[in-house]
């Protein structure tokens, strides 16, 4: 989950940086990678995780005093953390002097979340288990390391409107079902269907096909209404799918595209084509973020891809001596142009940016647009002469 | 909820408008204005809110007298306060003299429906209770002002042939199951699915994924035939929801069409395009309606798409004085042109119609027809010039 | 449900029909037709629910002689009219000489299981409320009222592959998740999980999150697994959703054409048209089947689409005296070219097929090919003259 | 679910093959083509049947013994049959020497998955039963025969970011639901809602709409919390699914793209097309792999579609006497043509893969390139003339 940041950077040596002063403001450049490097966020994730089983642990009842005072300090440690990782950024981001106030942005607000409500329970006098519970919020940073959060949160907003209509039906069906089942079952069941509320209730579980069985009509008429209910609770869920899954669809092409115009245009390689033709190329790409020192095709696998570098470098295994090919670059085109399996294997030696044209679209690309199949051909050729 | 309607109308001080006898038939139409202003929708809100809670805490048996006193008086204010609209209605539209009878309009009968039904019960000597859950249909009264609803129920209605099938094959697999449970369980549990009756119930229970857990099968086959109805209730319910998902994918696309080609056609700046590019640009363009004193665009974000005004006005807050710009006009322009973040703050003056073009629209859409393109870049020139 | 069926064909006086021997072959036509008329499909929906509801009545124990003898009869009844129903069409099939033998076709399958089961199990001496649960088969003739179950049954089977894919993960968590379970709760709980069978029947309720309680994991670690087993259920469930809405847009789009595509050639209109520009229209046409003596068009409402009559004939209830329109004509379309409310109310004489064209599909036809503007212009125009 | 593997070979006496020693490395294809055989899938499948179900039958505790004996053999005598399979395969592998190491192939790992760990826990001193348990392992071997499961593998993967997106959120809902009933129902409930632990057990099961029932809340604010996770449950599940259906959409077009490709230009008939008329063409094909001896046609019937072979031979039954067509032929085209019924009935005689071109893309097709419409009259014609 906390791929992509992480890759963008592999500096392995970066706690070494952290610890000494910095001379000049300059300086602050490597520290602040730091907090995006793959270890920081795997020793993130292990605080989290830890923190998180402390807080639940340290509910349960039945727990031997030594270890609730482990548990205690795994806790009282996490918020140490935290507390580092808050004065840190606060420090870094002062100097730094961009934007506005740290605490104001949404990274800065879920960082003092973190920190600060805990021990002012604690200080208001709650008890203990209590006051740690706050230690929840520590799973909001979570949000801060997953891409995919902004976009579903696009698609809701621009389906509220439809999403609001389902739900207004959501909220009649419920409130007539309720009203139904305490006439019909209310003298029989009064402890269950007595008062709209608890009807409600009995409503709310049913049309979410929850069902808790907590209260379930006993005479035919309140049972064929809750079968209606039922039914009518799958179609709610079907309307509500259906239109996230239409909102998604449109926002993901959306999205995609424009994440791979800007790696498009860096390829030297496309600025000769029309720009309709970059234009339907970059609807087709796919761009993959691949770490360091990763094989991206296997010598003798079969090919259905090919791959341009749009940022980073790559090393192809050639038989006399290995070739590295930087931003711009193409390979993998040899198993597309003769259908055979891959003839060599090709290694990244820095995180890298690619973008991936499948067989199909290169298929189709090329029988519209022969220049790029006559390009790739050439350049294999000239490839293949020198290499 | 109730934003979309407000929005179209932001006159604070309409309350003293409606208190004034009209002079003249001309008079009419702020005070029907009042109806889709934004304070009255949050009233009605309110009274909803207020009346529906009182309606269903008037049911609870443990209440004490003193507080069924208040409930009963809060109902009567609401039933109150939808007589006085349902009246203030009825002569407003009597005055003006269009369309049919109100209340055989859709509006009217939710209104008559909001009114009439609780009175009636109560002279009929219906309990005080009961006649009062009658308020429930007053909830109906927020269908007027979701305007997703009619897509909803287009969308149904369309695909009403192909629910129908998926509900007939939900009817086999229900009827079926229910009477092999009827035979198989029905001697062990004969209070469970002794009946067909019965056993119906414990099946649509189970195919609805509901599981009450009232009703469990006990013998093996019982069990195996029961982990089937489950698996085809999964398959029915994806069935629904793949019919409604295609169903409401093409009706949101022609939606947006119509919707969009009238504010497109509005605007001067397109006029010039060719018919088929017009047609082109409406599908792209996004509709947005955003209240006065809002703001659309904020200095120094990063820009991802740009704006052309279809109806109502902004403020760009450029340095030395502010400039309007009014229907027909377009802005944020130059963070697509240039790339960087957005050079100006933009506020609304009063509620406005935005088109939206984004930025992987508009350079699919300029790629293919430059003259856009130009057009915008000349204007921002002519812009800068200027200012 | 029945509509499609009855739609075709409206002759109300076609009992008297059936009761005259026919005197010649030809004389069998409207015989057939009668089959498939508004009236008889009411009586076989009355029969139906009515033969259904008998049976289900008649398992409940607690019922008295009286109506059980009551109920006994009613299921006689249905029993005589479908053995009448099945004789009629042996006959009237016998006669047409054409196709396979009429049991053996799918109708015939079905006309026979509903008749043949119930006898045969009284005569093999079952007790009477168990020989009656057969005429669960009744409800298979709904199947052939359904039209869009053909649809259903061949999405199904072009994704089969990719369904039984799911299946298989399904199965494979189900059996893992029971394993676990059992291993983990059978010595705690062994009533619940102290084999594999019972074990299989809690991942099989928890899988498709049906969750009856019945058997519920109550270790910390059988308690983590089945929160596992109930997100992976939720992901098999989206899995069969995806693959099944994925299905149903593509066949949709495909039967649909299909359909148009003879409608479209039938009206003259459209002939003129060059082959890519009917196949565009044929996308965007939809066909709509309307009752006789039905309003299609009011005066005064908000048109969004203008019609092409397939077949039938309308009335357009014009102020002199009314114009009817055949086979061919189109209407409707002043409201799409001048933007007002309808200027006619149009009534269907008899049952009619309309091919429905949506003003957003309209305006982006006609700027691509304005001939068909100029086309249904120039009609309006010599109506406009005439009328 | 055996069927595509199955398709491609139908050798019926490859048993006696396999018993004979081969002579030469040559005479090792056959007997590796075994494998692939009808026969020998249909016995996998039972011997998988036999030894899950012994397996589940065996853990049952009210077992007879003599019953117990005969399970116990058919278990061993299923993992004889999977150890023959696995040294087989083991030295088949071995003497073609292509590729990895067996063992280290997915099929290799499943193949010893299934046969070593039983053995290994009989020796480590498990009990009979339990050990026995990891016969389970053994539904592995059907992924083996799936196709369309590498197809969702890949969907999943591509989608996983937004997945997880969405399992974040999962995540979020969860505790926080968790900690609020443990903060309200844990004094009323302790056993319940004690401890976070069994508060998040309960916030698990009503999240995923599962609802044993065995944890409910009581109070108001309880009820109502729950309430919201509820329809929170809803909007998640609504929102994988829609990411899986976008997802596999797209996915599914591409993989039948690629797949029809190589079919498509093995016709010698699509080859004088122009390429973007066969990347049209392509996108409208749809691939059918069909056994031997099996009615592709039959007369009589309606025809929708037209049929290209790929590969394979069919069997035209016309009168005077039978025609053969093979790879690169098509038939079926007299029924789009001329609109009727089918002439003919066409069997394959070996196992063929055909291309499907339905009635709606043969008719769009032909509207824009008339080219493959009169290729496709002149073979008629031809062929009329001739038979």
């Amino acid at each position: 989950m906390m791929g992509p940041l992480a890759e963008r950077s592999g500096n392995r040596n970066s706690w070494s940086s952290l610890l000494i002063m910095p001379q000049r403001i300059d300086d602050l450049r490597p520290r602040l990678e730091f907090f995006r490097s793959r270890i920081y966020s795997t020793l993130q994730m292990c605080v989290l995780i830890a923190g998180l089983a402390a807080m639940a642990a340290a509910t349960m009842p039945n727990i031997r005093p030594e270890l609730r005072f482990w548990l205690s300090i795994v806790l009282w440690c996490c918020l140490a953390f935290y507390t580092f990782e808050l004065s840190a950024r606060l420090w870094l981001r002062q100097s730094s002097d961009r934007g506005p106030a740290y605490p104001l942005t949404a990274t800065g607000a879920i960082d003092l979340l973190a920190v600060v409500p805990v021990p002012i329970a604690l200080l208001f006098g709650l008890p203990s288990e209590t006051a740690w519970l706050l230690a929840s919020l520590w799973l909001l940073k979570v949000t801060m390391s997953v891409s995919g959060l902004s976009l579903l949160w696009r698609v809701i907003s621009l389906e509220l409107r439809a999403l609001a209509s389902v739900f207004v039906i959501f909220l009649i069906v419920l409130l007539f079902a309720a009203v139904a089942l305490h006439l019909i079952e209310g003298p029989g069941q009064p402890d269950r269907f007595g008062s709209l509320p608890l009807s409600l209730w009995w409503a709310v579980t049913t049309l979410t096909t929850t069902g808790y069985g907590d209260a379930v009509p006993a005479t035919f008429l309140g049972r064929a209404i809750a079968g209606m209910v039922m039914i009518c609770g799958l179609g709610v869920f079907g309307l509500w799918t259906g239109i996230l899954a239409t909102g998604f669809a449109a926002e993901h092409r959306r999205r995609d595209f424009i994440r791979n115009w800007d790696h498009v245009t860096r390829v030297p390689f496309f600025r000769n084509l029309k720009p309709s033709a970059i234009i339907e190329l970059t609807r087709m790409l796919r761009r993959v973020d691949v770490a360091e020192k990763t094989v991206v095709v296997r010598r003798g696998r079969r090919g259905d891809c090919m791959y341009f570098i749009a940022a980073g470098e790559v090393e192809v295994k050639l038989e006399p001596e290995p070739v590295r090919l930087g931003p711009g670059a193409f390979f993998g085109e040899i198993a597309l142009l003769e259908g055979g399996p891959r003839v060599a294997t090709v290694v990244t030696t820095v995180p890298t940016t690619l973008l991936v044209l499948d067989v199909s679209d290169f298929r189709a690309f090329t029988a519209i647009h022969p220049d790029l199949a006559q390009a790739v051909e050439a350049e294999a050729a000239r490839r293949g002469g020198k290499g």
